[in-house]
């Protein structure tokens, strides 16, 4: 048995999105790919900036509203149900909430296995790549970098300071046939 | 009672997106959105140019195969679970299989209630918008222009032609509200 | 004789845009097209939101300083020694200053002929198709529809409220050929 | 004396964007960047995919045509010009004829100093981040690796393979000033 879901939770600019596209490469069969930053782009433009939608500071930081998360917990269903439908599904996710935001997504996923990957980058790297890409606000990287972690559980955690995104694709494309085997009790600690 | 669900078929280039933002502008609650572009960027990259996949031909046609049909189903399930959850939502899709791909959605949205609207389009308007656009295979939109309405019964249909995405957005609000009403048997032709 | 340089003029979304693609698809050899967009793309980040570049108000005012004209005014030069070395350039601007812009474009150009197109569209159309394009802060449409025409002299004039780019693209491309001959003249009043 | 322009040359998918990003925000003066992409962005549409323009291959092989080369030529000049009106100008360019390439850019600059600056990147780490990227055609990365630098003279060298894109932009920056100097002399090979 495989996992139809994938997690990745990491920071603003730590290379989730680049892991993702490689994951899709490298896995034989077809995953779809959802995440925060094509749920913000399903949004209304008011809600991109304004009370109860998604606010980026002009230093880095970001809060949402209530309406913001009423419509994120309807969507994290509805990609649940995907996965239930038969789709293999990988999420790209900033658990800006931490462990509750990894509560979220568990209670959208019921009793369907998850595979979940912390994705990890040093801040002051994180930073540089975050002034690379030229489309982000800047300080996100660093405001994000500890704070999306914190308290959450992973089956496995990879670091993309040193290593490339393909090769972050493949220990976690190896690791996908194994969940809810043994494996993973002993990983999630 | 209001619909949870607007379902907008046109051709491309017949006014579609531009319309979906607009109606997220004057709908006074707040509606995500998603679409077969969405849907498409949410897809492996070798699936938008490979068999089992989407192929965009050199003329304009498109193409799908058997994964991703049923990817599409799976996504159309989890796009109407969003709705039960209780997002309220705009899907802007082009029904390739005409009156096969409105029933796909009607088997995924069970007893769920949509307002259907179809989006028509001048073809040789659309073609000139097409080229405007720049970013399009040109002769999509003539191609489509026909074949994506057959057989499909709509409770709204719009031209735009010679009316602007702002206006078309305004009739279709005007409709959400009555939806499960008496008007709904009446226009359903 | 042919002029080697279009420079249209107009509001955002007034539709410059879509009228360039077309000009280029309509136009038997091949032009080379630049404009503001573009120049603010070369831009370094931070002078994007700064003292000294460029600042987008909340309300869609627009605001430059004097790094930013500077670089404007080399950008313009170089713009004009592509013309001189052969290449045909259509211009997509915004003249924030109206007739100072047009002047600064004049010293630029030096004895190069160019062919000068105001864009106009009916303001109310305009922030309709500002909502519907999605990616403009709202109220520069309204703000730019009168002001970027302001004392500026034109060898065309075109309005795109209920005429499509690619009909545009064609009254300005039957122009072309013209420009340097007595027609100009008559129409420059 | 500091040098007006930085020439960056090197494959697809080798880092020179990302380093473009970060010379622009690490270098006290604001510089304008233009490349390749901008100029194919540049170009009719109908270049990008024909006879006499820019074709990309499916297995990620480029060729260009005659009118191409004419365009790329007057667009080379006009870079030159605004240099010479006094912008910093960064031009981010793949030499896919290598030496005949950098002569092309000696030709339009004249007797106008320019630091040339050779990008390298291991091909299979290129070819990763080419997946990882996503919106390139596969294989470029590969196809180009030794060819853009063949016969190609720089004044500095670096390569991305183990370091990040402001790292590099700082070792760029830091030659920025000495152009001109006896430590040009020594390293133009």
């Amino acid at each position: 048995m495989t996992t139809p879901v994938i997690i990745l939770n990491g920071a603003s600019s730590s290379g989730k999105s680049g892991i993702v596209r490689c994951l899709q490469s490298v896995l034989p069969d077809p995953w779809l790919t959802f995440g925060c930053d094509s749920f913000v782009d399903a949004l209304p433009a008011r809600m991109r900036a304004a009370d109860g939608g998604i606010v980026f500071d002009a230093d880095g930081g970001v809060s949402v509203g209530e309406d913001f998360r009423a419509l994120e917990a309807a969507w994290a269903e509805g990609i649940v149900a995907m996965a239930r439908a038969g789709a293999r599904i990988v999420v790209d996710d900033v658990f800006l909430g931490g462990a509750a935001s990894q509560q979220r997504w568990r209670k959208a996923l019921g009793d369907l296995p998850a595979l979940w990957v912390g994705v990890h980058c040093d801040p002051t790297v994180a930073a540089g790549r975050e002034i690379a890409r030229g489309d982000r606000t800047l300080g996100m990287a660093a405001q994000q970098a500890r704070m999306v972690h914190e308290g959450v559980a992973y089956d496995l955690e990879i670091d993309t300071t040193h290593t490339e995104s393909l090769e972050c694709a493949r220990v976690i494309a190896a690791r996908v046939s194994r969940i809810g085997g043994p494996g993973r009790v002993a990983s999630a600690g």
